[in-house]
């Protein structure tokens, strides 16, 4: 830790940091773990994100959203002081999820998707989003996606998340929105699939030859890889001694992820890296219990004392 | 790097590093993967152990060879300075395996065993072997590992090895060896057998009861995790282009890993992280190229390197 330097957002700070736009899904989701169940809690990409990156930087929220979401839900984001100015409201029900864990947990076996209003998602900006610097495009149609970020002239650093389905189903339109943005994450499956290339090494190199400098790697429990201009960068998963919920993670990571750099407001070898130990720092906090329950009673205090438990979990003398 | 000492072997220097015991096999491997194919090459657990080790400190080797064992092979012990006071021969044919690696070469497919002569392999000490301090146990019948240990009054660092077959097959008689030592090298499927328990930091929690207290967790491409008195410790494998023949990379980070701690003398924490980043660099030199080919022509300058390389992969500020 930089003495005097906080990493951590302070709202009581003159410097404002840089505001962080995030488009994506809001939902509610039902969930089964072997550690219990939760029935309609409030979840989406969007929303973990949301919360997530709320602990770096002001965030701006793009989603729709149902008549059945409440001034309760509302509330979870304004009490983290994110914009929901981008939340727009139509008729019908919010997008739901449904799904359980078993085994490892690993991954989630998929019990149900309604899309309801996300169905006819076309993300519209509200004027006050215009000047956004940073912005993070959840997993979305990569149509809907590019469209966003053509909405932003003065963006300066865009990260994108993808997945199979868009890789498989829309990959002209993929291609388009990747020579657009700075950073792309997907896990390895999707680096293989999008590349061709087994060899998850030169996999890389060769999506950063489609667009963006940086791609991130995410690994589940096995952690992360960062591949950018500063060579490989590689970091574990924090080892716990329950995943109560493993729903949300990689959205946590990408929230602390981009939520420290927007923080930061530079894109050094220094500051990625610490970006992915937040990033990491994030998702280790939100499967510690089911839904959004953890990341909404962090403390400043708790982010850093786990990025120092990551820097003694990976420390050697050379 | 501390300025002024090395961590590989100086043949030249006055200082004798401890000697370091292996028993286990010594083997003949036939081994298909996507770059190639290799038959009759020398291999076996101790062999890929022993030749590794020996960049770090002097090794004497217990196993068992048969008649079909030529003066070629022996040539590749005594190349590298390797005492082989302890390996006998037996009349009949040398252990051999064949298997094949293919998709993301994370496993073997095993395509024949024949023990040969390991089949009746009663490990006998030599003499000059009786004063060992450091000794590693490879990965065979437990009660063999015992009786290896118990000849051994003078070992004050003993690691082993072990599997599922012996964890399944012979459950009371592991349990009697891992009283005994100071470092479990196993996987994780391993682990979560050995300790009924599917957490891996609450498994290993439960296997440092057992005896060991050190647990050294393989994961293959993901890396390894060290659980002991100082914490966890958690490093990742090397990202390589091409990884050409994995056979061995297992006993050859085992082979680095307890070399490191025979040259340094002593089990502190920082000695325990360094083993593991410098079994690392040997398993990720291992699988570069088929058999013991690239093991057998490192150089001192290029394990340095790769531990540098592997602080440039990990490192973080804080």
């Amino acid at each position: 830790m930089q003495t005097g330097e906080s990493k951590i957002r302070n709202p009581k700070s003159k410097i404002a940091p840089a505001p962080l736009l995030v488009v994506g899904a809001v939902a509610f989701d039902s969930v089964r773990t072997p550690y219990g169940e939760a029935k309609n809690i409030l979840g989406g990409a969007a929303t973990y994100f949301a919360v997530t990156a709320s602990w770096f930087t002001p965030v701006r929220v793009v989603a729709v959203v149902g008549d059945d979401l409440g001034e309760e839900h509302l509330r979870v984001f304004q009490e983290r002081g994110i914009d929901t100015a981008g939340l727009v409201r139509s008729p019908g029900k919010t997008f739901r999820w449904s799904g359980e864990y078993s085994g490892n947990m690993n991954e989630a076996r998929t019990l149900e998707t309604q899309l309801n209003v996300f169905e006819q998602f076309s993300p519209a900006l509200p004027a006050s989003y215009l000047d956004t610097e940073f912005v993070f495009l959840g997993n979305i149609d990569p149509v809907l996606q590019l469209h966003v970020r053509r909405q932003l002239p003065r963006a300066r650093l865009t990260g994108l998340d993808s997945m199979n389905y868009w890789i498989k189903g829309k990959p002209e339109e993929l291609k388009k929105a990747l020579a657009e943005i700075d950073i792309l994450m997907i896990n390895e499956t999707e680096a293989r699939l999008l590349s061709g290339i087994s060899n998850l090494k030169k996999a890389t190199e060769f999506i950063r030859k489609m667009g963006p400098p940086t791609v991130v790697i995410k690994r589940g429990e096995h952690g992360v890889m960062l591949f950018s201009e500063g060579g490989i960068f590689s970091a574990p998963a924090f080892p716990l001694d329950q995943v109560h919920d493993p729903t949300g993670a990689g959205d946590s990571f990408a929230g602390g992820f981009m939520g420290y750099l927007a923080k930061a407001g530079e894109l050094s070898d220094t500051h990625l890296r610490r970006a992915v130990i937040y990033g990491s720092v994030m998702a280790s906090y939100a499967v510690e219990e089911f839904g959004l329950a953890r990341l909404l009673r962090l403390t400043p205090k708790e982010i850093e004392a786990r990025y120092r438990a990551f820097k003694a979990l990976t420390h050697f003398d050379v």
